[in-house]
């Protein structure tokens, strides 16, 4: 099928019909219209196969979590999502795959009516590029570098989940443990969406957690010029999670292993209990699991109070793997 | 060096200062203010290694060229450019090929006060993946379903070159013609953006010439209910081009070769005069090639009126080499 066929049949018809959208998929560019006084908060994130996700992920899958990971971006602005652009590369012509592909995308699409506007099609080995735009009013943003001394530090959700779940689709987990929750976590993280909105009211600092909370706090303390003391035994663990673990958690997987995209965000003391009213609302639990302090770098103390220290903190795509 | 310092070091340094860019690279998302009054063109386009560019080509010259061909989107909807996002997927570390990347990139940027204000850098066979966004006021945007019957096609600059450079970077040609202007066409294509702007006064309807004449005339005639008639003998060629076909000329690789960037558009005859004054201003040749007339496909016809049928029709990433 010739890729302005291919464009035609899964992209264009899949497209929402946003008014902001004058002109969709089909030009040489999309034309769009940004709603009047607000900003644009935009975000652009790529899938590598066999990097990002295991090889025999499943084409819904894929579709799915390549969004989600870029709502996730937008989430821990506080963002509205609006559109996005798709760079499918394919390494030959499978039209079933693209049809599932769109599936997945399209089911989380809907769900936020975000609009597939444009992108493009290639052959090469497979990876997926997606950029979204939302929309944030001026001022109202969650920015990395707005952590203060004295905030508590929160995570949505739970952590590791997802690092487990990849340890099982890679086969390095017993059969007898079948563990489709974390499974499902791994390949459908839920975009954080109306926690990020919700979250302008009560903060001013959020990131998600997409290379574990280490490497993605550590981006917070950094910009924000503070340290952080996170308190292991308040980390949030999903019940499938303790149940695999039992009394000895895999803590490196849990706060290095990346995938989660759960919001870690800081609030002031006095913000507290609307965080917990935000967290019945969502019903989504949302964890203290520390301070902002003064100093350097991360501080991981376990339930005596003593320092744990991780050699190897969030994924890194350029790390030597000598060094 | 670390994901993050490589961002830091090679594309933070690097982003211009547009006052429009409120918080730049480094967050999860950028944030942007539009312009009052004004609408969005955004396109995003992906080259790969061995696909869009023989892999000898040098990684300054690939660092421009995906800027360009996003810029030369931007061109043919007669857009200002302003803003680019950049997902480069690299098989290995390697800050030399990257600085060498960036510096490409940033030569055309600084042209055209694009800022670079965002991306994701992931380890993955070569790829690089370009969003660009431009500015257009309400209804001035040169669409591709607005020829009309009647209207002459313009083509600007020269058409084959490119496919010309990369038969010589490819090595099928022989050692004594060294064809630099062609090699040049094909590495660094000029996006045609000051054209696109003056366009807007002249003309409802343009492409850029990325998959050649045929296949992207092609999409005006199909998009415009249409078919075009051209006259080879007009197809506007280099003297470098010329020069190395003599006498006999490979049709099929000036007008079905792609990588031009050149704008193909359509104005009324009322119209030509403008036209002329166009090319005189920017010092670029605009070529009447033929007309739009009633029917179906696109007619090509030599010096004897007689027609002259192509098999191959464009590039295809997908089409089936046993079709």
């Amino acid at each position: 099928m010739p890729e302005f066929e291919l464009i035609d049949r899964y992209f264009k018809s899949r497209a929402r019909s946003r008014p902001d959208v004058l002109l969709g998929i089909g030009d040489d560019c999309a034309v769009l219209q940004p709603p009047a006084g607000m900003q644009l908060a935009v975000t652009m994130d790529t899938l590598v196969a066999g990097v990002h996700f295991p090889l025999n992920t499943s084409a819904q899958d894929i579709g799915y979590k390549s969004l989600a990971v870029n709502l996730s971006d937008l989430a821990a602005m506080g963002a509205q999502p609006a559109w996005a652009m798709l760079a499918l590369t394919l390494p030959d012509e499978n039209e079933t795959w693209v049809d599932a592909f769109m599936q997945g995308f399209d089911e989380l699409a809907r769900q936020y009516q975000v609009q597939l506007m444009g992108g493009d099609t290639t052959r090469g080995p497979l990876s997926i590029t997606i950029q979204v735009t939302g929309f944030v009013e001026p001022e109202r943003v969650l920015r990395r570098d707005a952590a203060k001394m004295g905030d508590r530090i929160y995570i949505s959700g739970t952590l590791g989940d997802a690092a487990l779940g990849l340890k099982k689709c890679l086969q390095k987990i017993p059969p007898q443990f079948s563990l489709p929750y974390c499974v499902q976590r791994l390949n459908r993280p839920i975009p954080r969406l109306e926690l990020g909105r919700a979250l302008l009211d009560v903060s001013h600092c959020a990131i998600d957690v997409s290379d574990g909370l280490l490497a993605d706090l550590g981006h917070i303390i950094k910009a924000s010029h503070c340290a952080a003391r996170i308190e292991l035994v308040r980390v949030p663990l999903s019940d499938d999670l303790k149940k695999y673990y039992g009394s000895n958690p895999d803590w490196p997987a849990i706060i290095a292993g990346g995938d989660d995209y759960e919001l870690c965000f800081t609030v002031a003391p006095e913000n507290e209990k609307c965080v917990q009213a935000i967290s019945r609302e969502l019903n989504l639990a949302l964890t203290c699991v520390g301070d902002v302090v003064a100093g350097e770098g991360i501080h991981c103390v376990d339930q005596h109070n003593k320092e744990i220290v991780f050699t190897q903190c969030g994924y890194n795509h350029f790390a030597n793997p000598a060094s």
